[in-house]
Protein backbone atom coordinates (compact mmCIF):
# COMPACT_ATOMS: atom_id res chain seq x y z
CA UNK A 1 0.00 0.00 0.00
CA UNK A 2 1.71 2.96 -1.32
CA UNK A 3 0.44 6.30 0.28
CA UNK A 4 -2.24 8.43 -1.39
CA UNK A 5 -2.19 11.43 0.67
CA UNK A 6 0.40 13.82 2.16
CA UNK A 7 2.30 11.83 4.74
CA UNK A 8 2.53 13.41 8.17
CA UNK A 9 6.59 13.28 9.84
CA UNK A 10 5.85 9.81 11.60
CA UNK A 11 4.49 8.06 8.80
CA UNK A 12 7.34 9.64 6.17
CA UNK A 13 9.48 8.01 8.34
CA UNK A 14 8.22 4.80 8.41
CA UNK A 15 7.92 1.96 5.71
CA UNK A 16 7.26 -1.80 6.76
CA UNK A 17 8.83 -4.45 4.48
CA UNK A 18 7.17 -8.35 4.86
CA UNK A 19 10.79 -9.91 3.40
CA UNK A 20 10.38 -13.29 2.15
CA UNK A 21 14.06 -15.13 3.31
CA UNK A 22 13.36 -18.55 1.07
CA UNK A 23 13.65 -21.57 2.03
CA UNK A 24 16.40 -22.81 4.65
CA UNK A 25 19.50 -20.58 4.44
CA UNK A 26 20.77 -17.50 2.99
CA UNK A 27 21.73 -19.65 -0.44
CA UNK A 28 18.08 -18.20 -1.27
CA UNK A 29 17.85 -14.91 -0.27
CA UNK A 30 16.99 -12.72 -2.92
CA UNK A 31 18.63 -9.13 -3.31
CA UNK A 32 16.26 -7.52 -2.59
CA UNK A 33 14.74 -9.10 0.40
CA UNK A 34 18.65 -8.67 1.50
CA UNK A 35 18.37 -5.33 1.09
CA UNK A 36 15.43 -4.34 2.54
CA UNK A 37 16.29 -6.33 5.66
CA UNK A 38 19.64 -4.58 5.55
CA UNK A 39 18.30 -1.06 5.42
CA UNK A 40 15.95 -1.70 8.49
CA UNK A 41 16.44 -0.63 11.90
CA UNK A 42 14.16 -3.29 13.39
CA UNK A 43 13.85 -7.12 12.21
CA UNK A 44 11.05 -9.00 13.65
CA UNK A 45 10.61 -12.70 12.58
CA UNK A 46 10.19 -16.39 13.98
CA UNK A 47 13.43 -17.19 15.89
CA UNK A 48 14.03 -20.01 13.56
CA UNK A 49 14.26 -18.33 10.43
CA UNK A 50 16.11 -15.38 11.76
CA UNK A 51 18.96 -17.48 12.75
CA UNK A 52 19.95 -18.32 9.69
CA UNK A 53 20.12 -14.86 8.72
CA UNK A 54 22.35 -13.79 11.49
CA UNK A 55 24.93 -11.82 10.02
CA UNK A 56 22.50 -9.57 8.74
CA UNK A 57 21.19 -8.64 11.70
CA UNK A 58 24.23 -6.95 13.07
CA UNK A 59 23.32 -3.90 15.08
CA UNK A 60 19.51 -3.82 14.70
CA UNK A 61 17.40 -4.25 16.90
CA UNK A 62 15.94 -7.65 16.93
CA UNK A 63 12.33 -8.92 17.91
CA UNK A 64 12.33 -12.71 18.00
CA UNK A 65 8.99 -14.86 18.50
CA UNK A 66 7.75 -18.17 17.98
CA UNK A 67 5.20 -19.73 15.26
CA UNK A 68 1.39 -19.54 15.69
CA UNK A 69 1.68 -15.83 17.19
CA UNK A 70 1.03 -14.76 13.90
CA UNK A 71 -1.51 -11.65 14.97
CA UNK A 72 0.77 -10.91 17.56
CA UNK A 73 3.97 -10.54 15.63
CA UNK A 74 1.88 -8.75 12.93
CA UNK A 75 0.58 -5.83 15.34
CA UNK A 76 3.62 -5.50 16.93
CA UNK A 77 5.21 -4.50 13.40
CA UNK A 78 2.46 -2.54 12.49
CA UNK A 79 2.79 -0.21 15.07
CA UNK A 80 6.91 -0.20 14.66
CA UNK A 81 6.82 0.91 11.84
CA UNK A 82 4.62 4.37 12.39
CA UNK A 83 8.17 5.56 13.47
CA UNK A 84 11.11 3.43 11.89
CA UNK A 85 12.36 0.90 8.92
CA UNK A 86 10.73 -2.49 9.88
CA UNK A 87 11.25 -5.65 7.85
CA UNK A 88 8.89 -8.65 9.06
CA UNK A 89 10.26 -11.79 8.15
CA UNK A 90 9.08 -14.67 6.70
CA UNK A 91 10.07 -17.93 5.85
CA UNK A 92 9.78 -18.73 1.94
CA UNK A 93 7.44 -16.79 0.25
CA UNK A 94 5.39 -14.38 2.68
CA UNK A 95 2.42 -14.25 0.33
CA UNK A 96 2.21 -18.09 0.13
CA UNK A 97 1.01 -19.37 3.87
CA UNK A 98 3.17 -16.50 4.91
CA UNK A 99 3.31 -13.08 6.83
CA UNK A 100 2.06 -10.88 3.96
CA UNK A 101 -1.89 -11.11 4.37
CA UNK A 102 -2.20 -10.55 8.17
CA UNK A 103 0.43 -7.30 8.36
CA UNK A 104 -1.49 -5.85 5.60
CA UNK A 105 -4.52 -6.70 6.82
CA UNK A 106 -3.82 -5.06 10.32
CA UNK A 107 -1.87 -2.36 8.32
CA UNK A 108 -5.36 -1.07 6.56
CA UNK A 109 -7.07 -1.30 9.78
CA UNK A 110 -4.57 0.14 11.88
CA UNK A 111 -1.76 2.31 10.60
CA UNK A 112 -3.59 3.84 7.11
CA UNK A 113 -1.01 5.02 5.03
CA UNK A 114 1.57 3.26 6.30
CA UNK A 115 4.22 2.22 3.85
CA UNK A 116 4.08 -1.87 3.27
CA UNK A 117 5.91 -3.40 0.88
CA UNK A 118 6.09 -7.17 0.25
CA UNK A 119 9.27 -8.64 -0.96
CA UNK A 120 8.90 -12.16 -3.13
CA UNK A 121 11.11 -15.45 -2.43
CA UNK A 122 11.57 -18.35 -3.61
CA UNK A 123 8.33 -20.53 -2.39
CA UNK A 124 8.48 -23.62 -0.11
CA UNK A 125 7.08 -26.18 -2.91
CA UNK A 126 8.84 -25.06 -5.90
CA UNK A 127 12.14 -25.48 -3.62
CA UNK A 128 10.96 -28.93 -2.78
CA UNK A 129 10.00 -29.47 -6.63
CA UNK A 130 13.67 -28.55 -7.60
CA UNK A 131 15.21 -30.96 -5.09
CA UNK A 132 13.05 -33.77 -6.85
CA UNK A 133 13.91 -32.84 -10.15
CA UNK A 134 10.99 -31.30 -11.70
CA UNK A 135 7.43 -32.79 -10.45
CA UNK A 136 5.49 -29.05 -10.62
CA UNK A 137 6.77 -28.55 -14.60
CA UNK A 138 3.03 -27.10 -15.75
CA UNK A 139 0.12 -26.60 -13.77
CA UNK A 140 -0.45 -27.28 -10.22
CA UNK A 141 -2.37 -27.02 -6.85
CA UNK A 142 -0.89 -25.40 -3.81
CA UNK A 143 -3.17 -26.75 -0.69
CA UNK A 144 -2.29 -27.27 2.68
CA UNK A 145 -3.59 -29.35 5.25
CA UNK A 146 -3.72 -27.54 8.17
CA UNK A 147 -6.98 -27.01 9.69
CA UNK A 148 -6.06 -24.39 12.15
CA UNK A 149 -7.72 -21.61 9.56
CA UNK A 150 -9.56 -23.60 6.81
CA UNK A 151 -12.23 -25.52 8.28
CA UNK A 152 -11.14 -29.11 7.47
CA UNK A 153 -14.57 -30.04 5.33
CA UNK A 154 -13.26 -27.14 2.52
CA UNK A 155 -9.75 -28.65 2.51
CA UNK A 156 -11.36 -32.03 1.86
CA UNK A 157 -13.84 -30.82 -1.14
CA UNK A 158 -10.90 -28.54 -2.56
CA UNK A 159 -8.90 -31.75 -2.24
CA UNK A 160 -11.82 -33.93 -3.77
CA UNK A 161 -11.97 -31.63 -7.25
CA UNK A 162 -8.02 -30.93 -7.14
CA UNK A 163 -7.39 -34.76 -7.64
CA UNK A 164 -10.14 -34.79 -10.44
CA UNK A 165 -7.96 -32.07 -12.30
CA UNK A 166 -5.02 -34.68 -12.57
CA UNK A 167 -2.20 -32.09 -11.63
CA UNK A 168 0.89 -32.32 -9.23
CA UNK A 169 -0.79 -31.30 -6.08
CA UNK A 170 1.75 -29.22 -3.53
CA UNK A 171 0.62 -30.53 -0.29
CA UNK A 172 2.00 -27.83 2.65
CA UNK A 173 1.64 -29.08 5.84
CA UNK A 174 1.53 -32.13 5.76
CA UNK A 175 1.61 -33.12 9.38
CA UNK A 176 0.55 -31.41 12.40
CA UNK A 177 0.32 -31.90 16.20
CA UNK A 178 -3.41 -31.66 16.51
CA UNK A 179 -4.46 -33.69 13.47
CA UNK A 180 -1.98 -36.47 12.79
CA UNK A 181 -4.29 -38.24 10.39
CA UNK A 182 -4.81 -35.23 7.86
CA UNK A 183 -2.36 -36.63 5.43
CA UNK A 184 -4.24 -40.30 5.39
CA UNK A 185 -7.31 -39.00 4.63
CA UNK A 186 -5.69 -36.70 2.15
CA UNK A 187 -4.57 -39.48 0.68
CA UNK A 188 -7.46 -41.59 0.59
CA UNK A 189 -9.04 -39.08 -1.38
CA UNK A 190 -6.50 -39.12 -3.95
CA UNK A 191 -6.91 -42.94 -4.51
CA UNK A 192 -10.44 -42.46 -5.32
CA UNK A 193 -9.17 -40.23 -8.69
CA UNK A 194 -5.50 -41.04 -9.33
CA UNK A 195 -3.49 -44.31 -9.82
CA UNK A 196 -2.25 -45.97 -6.81
CA UNK A 197 1.34 -45.74 -8.20
CA UNK A 198 1.34 -42.01 -8.83
CA UNK A 199 4.57 -41.00 -8.08
CA UNK A 200 4.87 -38.82 -4.82
CA UNK A 201 7.61 -37.23 -3.06
CA UNK A 202 8.34 -36.42 0.11
CA UNK A 203 11.73 -33.36 1.10
CA UNK A 204 12.24 -32.78 4.63
CA UNK A 205 14.61 -29.42 5.42
CA UNK A 206 15.22 -28.45 1.93
CA UNK A 207 18.02 -26.05 1.43
CA UNK A 208 18.41 -26.25 5.18
CA UNK A 209 22.27 -27.32 5.92
CA UNK A 210 21.61 -29.95 8.26
CA UNK A 211 19.44 -32.92 7.04
CA UNK A 212 18.03 -32.29 3.94
CA UNK A 213 16.61 -35.46 2.29
CA UNK A 214 13.91 -36.67 0.16
CA UNK A 215 12.27 -40.03 -0.51
CA UNK A 216 10.05 -41.07 -3.58
CA UNK A 217 7.19 -43.22 -3.10
CA UNK A 218 4.05 -43.71 -4.40
CA UNK A 219 0.26 -43.08 -3.39
CA UNK A 220 -0.60 -46.02 -2.43
CA UNK A 221 2.22 -46.52 -0.28
CA UNK A 222 2.43 -43.95 1.56
CA UNK A 223 -1.29 -44.00 2.19
CA UNK A 224 -0.03 -47.45 4.05
CA UNK A 225 2.66 -45.79 6.20
CA UNK A 226 3.41 -42.06 6.27
CA UNK A 227 5.67 -42.15 9.00
CA UNK A 228 8.33 -40.51 6.93
CA UNK A 229 6.41 -37.34 6.70
CA UNK A 230 7.17 -34.97 9.63
CA UNK A 231 6.10 -31.41 10.33
CA UNK A 232 8.75 -30.02 8.00
CA UNK A 233 8.11 -32.16 5.10
CA UNK A 234 6.84 -30.78 1.60
CA UNK A 235 4.83 -33.48 -0.01
CA UNK A 236 4.55 -33.50 -3.87
CA UNK A 237 2.00 -35.86 -5.03
CA UNK A 238 2.13 -36.14 -8.85
CA UNK A 239 -0.12 -35.77 -11.60
CA UNK A 240 -1.56 -37.97 -14.01
CA UNK A 241 1.27 -37.86 -16.23
CA UNK A 242 3.92 -37.78 -13.57
CA UNK A 243 6.60 -40.44 -13.91
CA UNK A 244 10.12 -41.56 -12.41
CA UNK A 245 12.72 -40.28 -13.31
CA UNK A 246 15.51 -43.24 -13.23
CA UNK A 247 18.87 -43.81 -14.01
CA UNK A 248 18.87 -47.60 -14.99
CA UNK A 249 16.88 -49.24 -11.82
CA UNK A 250 17.82 -46.46 -9.49
CA UNK A 251 14.91 -43.94 -8.56
CA UNK A 252 16.63 -40.46 -9.21
CA UNK A 253 13.82 -37.91 -8.27
CA UNK A 254 10.19 -37.60 -10.01
CA UNK A 255 9.45 -35.76 -13.28
CA UNK A 256 6.25 -34.53 -14.65
CA UNK A 257 6.45 -33.99 -18.90
CA UNK A 258 5.53 -30.64 -20.58
CA UNK A 259 4.17 -33.00 -22.83
CA UNK A 260 6.96 -31.39 -25.81
CA UNK A 261 6.65 -35.17 -27.09
CA UNK A 262 2.74 -34.77 -28.42
CA UNK A 263 4.35 -31.68 -30.28
CA UNK A 264 7.88 -32.92 -31.18
CA UNK A 265 10.04 -36.31 -32.13
CA UNK A 266 12.56 -36.13 -29.85
CA UNK B 1 20.29 -36.64 -11.02
CA UNK B 2 23.56 -37.41 -9.23
CA UNK B 3 25.33 -39.92 -10.35
CA UNK B 4 24.99 -43.58 -9.37
CA UNK B 5 27.85 -45.30 -10.92
CA UNK B 6 31.90 -44.46 -10.76
CA UNK B 7 32.04 -41.57 -13.47
CA UNK B 8 34.34 -41.27 -16.62
CA UNK B 9 36.53 -38.69 -16.91
CA UNK B 10 34.33 -36.64 -19.17
CA UNK B 11 31.34 -37.01 -17.22
CA UNK B 12 32.98 -36.68 -13.86
CA UNK B 13 34.30 -33.02 -15.53
CA UNK B 14 30.49 -32.13 -16.82
CA UNK B 15 27.70 -30.63 -14.97
CA UNK B 16 24.43 -29.27 -15.91
CA UNK B 17 22.97 -26.31 -13.50
CA UNK B 18 19.12 -25.13 -14.71
CA UNK B 19 19.20 -21.97 -13.15
CA UNK B 20 16.32 -20.43 -12.43
CA UNK B 21 16.79 -16.39 -12.49
CA UNK B 22 13.65 -15.17 -11.05
CA UNK B 23 11.31 -12.54 -12.72
CA UNK B 24 12.66 -9.52 -13.74
CA UNK B 25 16.17 -7.85 -12.81
CA UNK B 26 19.20 -9.54 -11.36
CA UNK B 27 17.10 -8.25 -7.92
CA UNK B 28 15.54 -12.01 -7.63
CA UNK B 29 18.48 -13.87 -8.41
CA UNK B 30 19.62 -15.68 -5.37
CA UNK B 31 22.94 -16.52 -4.47
CA UNK B 32 22.88 -19.72 -5.30
CA UNK B 33 21.75 -19.04 -8.67
CA UNK B 34 24.49 -16.22 -9.06
CA UNK B 35 26.74 -18.74 -8.09
CA UNK B 36 26.00 -21.38 -10.99
CA UNK B 37 26.45 -19.10 -13.54
CA UNK B 38 29.44 -18.04 -12.46
CA UNK B 39 30.95 -21.51 -11.82
CA UNK B 40 29.57 -22.19 -15.29
CA UNK B 41 31.61 -21.98 -18.46
CA UNK B 42 28.83 -22.00 -20.67
CA UNK B 43 25.73 -19.87 -20.29
CA UNK B 44 22.59 -21.15 -22.71
CA UNK B 45 19.74 -19.19 -22.11
CA UNK B 46 16.74 -17.10 -23.95
CA UNK B 47 18.08 -13.49 -25.20
CA UNK B 48 15.69 -11.84 -23.23
CA UNK B 49 16.55 -13.65 -19.89
CA UNK B 50 20.48 -13.27 -20.55
CA UNK B 51 20.28 -9.43 -21.02
CA UNK B 52 18.89 -8.97 -17.51
CA UNK B 53 22.40 -11.14 -16.26
CA UNK B 54 24.78 -9.41 -18.36
CA UNK B 55 27.02 -8.72 -15.53
CA UNK B 56 28.02 -12.26 -14.84
CA UNK B 57 28.51 -13.73 -18.78
CA UNK B 58 31.90 -11.93 -18.58
CA UNK B 59 34.22 -14.39 -19.87
CA UNK B 60 32.23 -17.14 -20.67
CA UNK B 61 31.20 -18.66 -23.75
CA UNK B 62 27.14 -17.46 -24.27
CA UNK B 63 24.56 -19.17 -26.10
CA UNK B 64 21.38 -17.33 -26.94
CA UNK B 65 18.15 -18.28 -28.15
CA UNK B 66 14.70 -17.25 -28.87
CA UNK B 67 11.51 -18.40 -27.31
CA UNK B 68 10.21 -21.97 -28.60
CA UNK B 69 13.30 -23.78 -29.66
CA UNK B 70 13.10 -25.26 -26.30
CA UNK B 71 13.68 -28.73 -27.32
CA UNK B 72 16.54 -27.97 -29.03
CA UNK B 73 18.32 -25.62 -26.38
CA UNK B 74 17.46 -28.11 -23.89
CA UNK B 75 19.48 -30.70 -26.31
CA UNK B 76 22.65 -28.36 -27.02
CA UNK B 77 22.62 -27.78 -22.99
CA UNK B 78 23.26 -31.56 -22.64
CA UNK B 79 25.47 -32.32 -25.00
CA UNK B 80 27.87 -29.41 -23.83
CA UNK B 81 27.63 -30.21 -20.55
CA UNK B 82 29.06 -33.83 -21.03
CA UNK B 83 32.59 -31.87 -20.89
CA UNK B 84 32.11 -28.91 -19.12
CA UNK B 85 30.08 -26.94 -16.61
CA UNK B 86 27.09 -25.18 -18.35
CA UNK B 87 24.32 -23.21 -17.29
CA UNK B 88 21.29 -22.99 -18.30
CA UNK B 89 19.20 -19.90 -17.46
CA UNK B 90 15.06 -20.39 -17.17
CA UNK B 91 13.22 -17.15 -16.10
CA UNK B 92 11.06 -17.07 -12.96
CA UNK B 93 11.31 -20.61 -11.22
CA UNK B 94 12.78 -23.05 -14.22
CA UNK B 95 10.65 -25.71 -12.73
CA UNK B 96 7.33 -24.09 -13.29
CA UNK B 97 6.54 -23.95 -17.20
CA UNK B 98 10.47 -24.22 -17.61
CA UNK B 99 13.59 -25.72 -18.72
CA UNK B 100 13.74 -27.76 -15.76
CA UNK B 101 11.92 -31.02 -17.06
CA UNK B 102 12.83 -31.29 -20.91
CA UNK B 103 16.62 -30.48 -19.59
CA UNK B 104 15.50 -33.67 -17.31
CA UNK B 105 14.16 -35.63 -19.62
CA UNK B 106 16.86 -35.25 -22.28
CA UNK B 107 19.59 -35.67 -19.85
CA UNK B 108 17.78 -39.19 -18.84
CA UNK B 109 17.75 -40.25 -22.62
CA UNK B 110 21.10 -38.98 -23.84
CA UNK B 111 23.63 -38.61 -21.33
CA UNK B 112 23.02 -41.09 -19.05
CA UNK B 113 25.28 -40.38 -15.49
CA UNK B 114 25.32 -36.55 -15.89
CA UNK B 115 25.13 -34.62 -12.94
CA UNK B 116 21.81 -32.24 -13.19
CA UNK B 117 21.17 -29.80 -10.72
CA UNK B 118 18.15 -27.81 -10.44
CA UNK B 119 18.40 -24.26 -8.60
CA UNK B 120 15.20 -22.93 -7.54
CA UNK B 121 13.79 -19.60 -8.29
CA UNK B 122 11.35 -16.69 -7.28
CA UNK B 123 8.39 -17.94 -9.48
CA UNK B 124 6.13 -15.49 -11.64
CA UNK B 125 3.04 -16.61 -9.71
CA UNK B 126 4.27 -15.19 -6.28
CA UNK B 127 6.16 -12.48 -7.70
CA UNK B 128 3.46 -11.19 -9.70
CA UNK B 129 1.53 -11.88 -6.02
CA UNK B 130 3.71 -9.51 -4.18
CA UNK B 131 3.30 -6.18 -6.66
CA UNK B 132 -0.47 -7.01 -5.83
CA UNK B 133 -0.39 -7.49 -2.00
CA UNK B 134 -1.55 -10.75 -1.11
CA UNK B 135 -3.63 -12.65 -3.61
CA UNK B 136 -1.91 -16.32 -2.67
CA UNK B 137 -2.18 -16.30 0.65
CA UNK B 138 -3.58 -19.66 1.36
CA UNK B 139 -4.43 -22.75 -1.03
CA UNK B 140 -4.06 -21.50 -4.91
CA UNK B 141 -4.05 -23.29 -8.36
CA UNK B 142 -1.27 -22.51 -11.08
CA UNK B 143 -2.95 -23.08 -14.51
CA UNK B 144 -1.06 -21.71 -17.83
CA UNK B 145 -3.83 -20.48 -20.80
CA UNK B 146 -1.07 -21.93 -24.02
CA UNK B 147 -2.42 -24.84 -25.44
CA UNK B 148 0.73 -25.58 -27.32
CA UNK B 149 1.34 -28.49 -24.85
CA UNK B 150 -1.71 -29.13 -22.95
CA UNK B 151 -4.91 -29.61 -25.53
CA UNK B 152 -7.72 -26.82 -24.80
CA UNK B 153 -10.32 -29.42 -23.23
CA UNK B 154 -8.10 -30.43 -20.93
CA UNK B 155 -7.38 -26.62 -19.71
CA UNK B 156 -11.04 -25.92 -19.75
CA UNK B 157 -11.83 -29.21 -17.58
CA UNK B 158 -8.95 -27.93 -14.93
CA UNK B 159 -10.34 -24.56 -15.22
CA UNK B 160 -13.87 -25.83 -14.18
CA UNK B 161 -12.85 -28.03 -11.50
CA UNK B 162 -10.25 -25.28 -10.14
CA UNK B 163 -13.02 -22.34 -9.85
CA UNK B 164 -15.57 -24.89 -8.09
CA UNK B 165 -12.65 -25.13 -5.45
CA UNK B 166 -13.08 -21.52 -4.38
CA UNK B 167 -9.41 -20.42 -4.72
CA UNK B 168 -7.37 -18.05 -6.50
CA UNK B 169 -6.15 -18.85 -9.66
CA UNK B 170 -2.50 -18.09 -10.85
CA UNK B 171 -2.94 -17.76 -14.89
CA UNK B 172 0.11 -18.10 -16.91
CA UNK B 173 0.23 -17.46 -20.31
CA UNK B 174 -3.31 -15.57 -20.25
CA UNK B 175 -2.40 -13.84 -23.92
CA UNK B 176 -0.82 -15.85 -27.03
CA UNK B 177 -0.61 -15.18 -30.57
CA UNK B 178 -2.21 -18.22 -31.38
CA UNK B 179 -5.06 -17.80 -29.73
CA UNK B 180 -5.99 -14.48 -28.29
CA UNK B 181 -9.40 -15.74 -27.15
CA UNK B 182 -7.99 -18.12 -24.37
CA UNK B 183 -8.79 -15.61 -21.64
CA UNK B 184 -12.05 -14.67 -22.56
CA UNK B 185 -12.99 -18.48 -22.47
CA UNK B 186 -11.33 -19.31 -19.11
CA UNK B 187 -13.22 -16.27 -17.37
CA UNK B 188 -16.34 -17.52 -18.64
CA UNK B 189 -15.88 -21.01 -17.16
CA UNK B 190 -14.94 -18.78 -14.23
CA UNK B 191 -18.52 -16.98 -14.00
CA UNK B 192 -20.34 -20.09 -14.09
CA UNK B 193 -18.77 -20.49 -10.99
CA UNK B 194 -17.54 -17.29 -9.07
CA UNK B 195 -18.80 -14.15 -8.03
CA UNK B 196 -19.03 -11.52 -10.86
CA UNK B 197 -17.24 -9.13 -8.42
CA UNK B 198 -14.33 -11.67 -7.95
CA UNK B 199 -11.31 -9.14 -7.91
CA UNK B 200 -8.49 -10.13 -10.59
CA UNK B 201 -5.57 -8.78 -10.72
CA UNK B 202 -3.44 -8.04 -13.88
CA UNK B 203 0.52 -7.92 -13.50
CA UNK B 204 3.02 -6.44 -16.07
CA UNK B 205 6.54 -6.55 -16.19
CA UNK B 206 6.79 -7.49 -12.59
CA UNK B 207 10.58 -6.52 -11.41
CA UNK B 208 11.73 -5.18 -14.67
CA UNK B 209 13.01 -2.22 -14.75
CA UNK B 210 10.91 -0.95 -17.75
CA UNK B 211 7.14 -0.44 -17.43
CA UNK B 212 6.28 -2.96 -14.42
CA UNK B 213 2.56 -1.90 -13.55
CA UNK B 214 -0.79 -3.50 -12.03
CA UNK B 215 -4.37 -2.95 -12.69
CA UNK B 216 -6.87 -4.41 -10.43
CA UNK B 217 -10.83 -5.29 -11.64
CA UNK B 218 -13.19 -7.91 -11.61
CA UNK B 219 -14.17 -10.93 -13.20
CA UNK B 220 -17.15 -9.51 -15.45
CA UNK B 221 -15.39 -6.50 -15.72
CA UNK B 222 -12.12 -8.44 -17.74
CA UNK B 223 -14.36 -11.01 -19.41
CA UNK B 224 -15.94 -7.56 -20.67
CA UNK B 225 -12.97 -5.93 -21.89
CA UNK B 226 -9.58 -8.00 -21.20
CA UNK B 227 -7.41 -5.22 -23.70
CA UNK B 228 -5.33 -4.76 -20.47
CA UNK B 229 -3.57 -8.34 -20.68
CA UNK B 230 -0.77 -8.72 -23.25
CA UNK B 231 2.08 -11.18 -23.42
CA UNK B 232 4.39 -9.94 -20.31
CA UNK B 233 1.03 -10.23 -17.84
CA UNK B 234 0.40 -12.62 -15.27
CA UNK B 235 -3.54 -12.86 -14.58
CA UNK B 236 -4.88 -13.81 -10.23
CA UNK B 237 -8.02 -14.61 -9.82
CA UNK B 238 -9.01 -14.34 -6.56
CA UNK B 239 -11.16 -16.85 -4.82
CA UNK B 240 -14.53 -16.67 -2.69
CA UNK B 241 -12.75 -14.90 0.20
CA UNK B 242 -10.31 -12.61 -1.88
CA UNK B 243 -11.41 -8.85 -1.31
CA UNK B 244 -9.66 -5.52 -2.44
CA UNK B 245 -7.06 -3.85 -0.43
CA UNK B 246 -8.20 -0.11 -0.34
CA UNK B 247 -7.25 3.00 1.49
CA UNK B 248 -10.12 5.05 2.00
CA UNK B 249 -11.72 4.79 -1.55
CA UNK B 250 -8.32 4.00 -3.27
CA UNK B 251 -7.86 0.66 -4.69
CA UNK B 252 -4.34 -0.25 -3.50
CA UNK B 253 -5.00 -4.08 -4.65
CA UNK B 254 -5.86 -7.40 -3.20
CA UNK B 255 -5.62 -9.76 -0.84
CA UNK B 256 -6.94 -12.80 0.10
CA UNK B 257 -7.23 -13.20 4.36
CA UNK B 258 -6.00 -16.55 6.01
CA UNK B 259 -8.80 -16.37 8.15
CA UNK B 260 -7.34 -15.50 11.36
CA UNK B 261 -10.65 -13.24 12.24
CA UNK B 262 -12.53 -16.87 12.56
CA UNK B 263 -9.84 -17.68 14.96
CA UNK B 264 -8.70 -14.92 16.84
CA UNK B 265 -10.48 -11.19 17.83
CA UNK B 266 -8.52 -8.41 16.59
Amino acid sequence: MEMSRSPSQDEAAGILFVVSTGPGDMGNLTPLAREAMLESEVVIGNQFYLEQMKTLLVGKKVITSHMGKEVDRAREAVRLARGSRVAMVSGGDAGVYGMASIVLELAQREAPGLEVKIIPGVTAATAAASVLGSPLSGDFLVISLSDLLTPWEVIERRLDLGFQMGIPIAVYNPRSHNRPGNLKKALEIGLRHARPDTPVGIVRNAYRNEGEDFTVTDLRSLHEDDSAVDMHSMVIIGGESTRLLKEGEDVRGIITPRGYHRKYVY
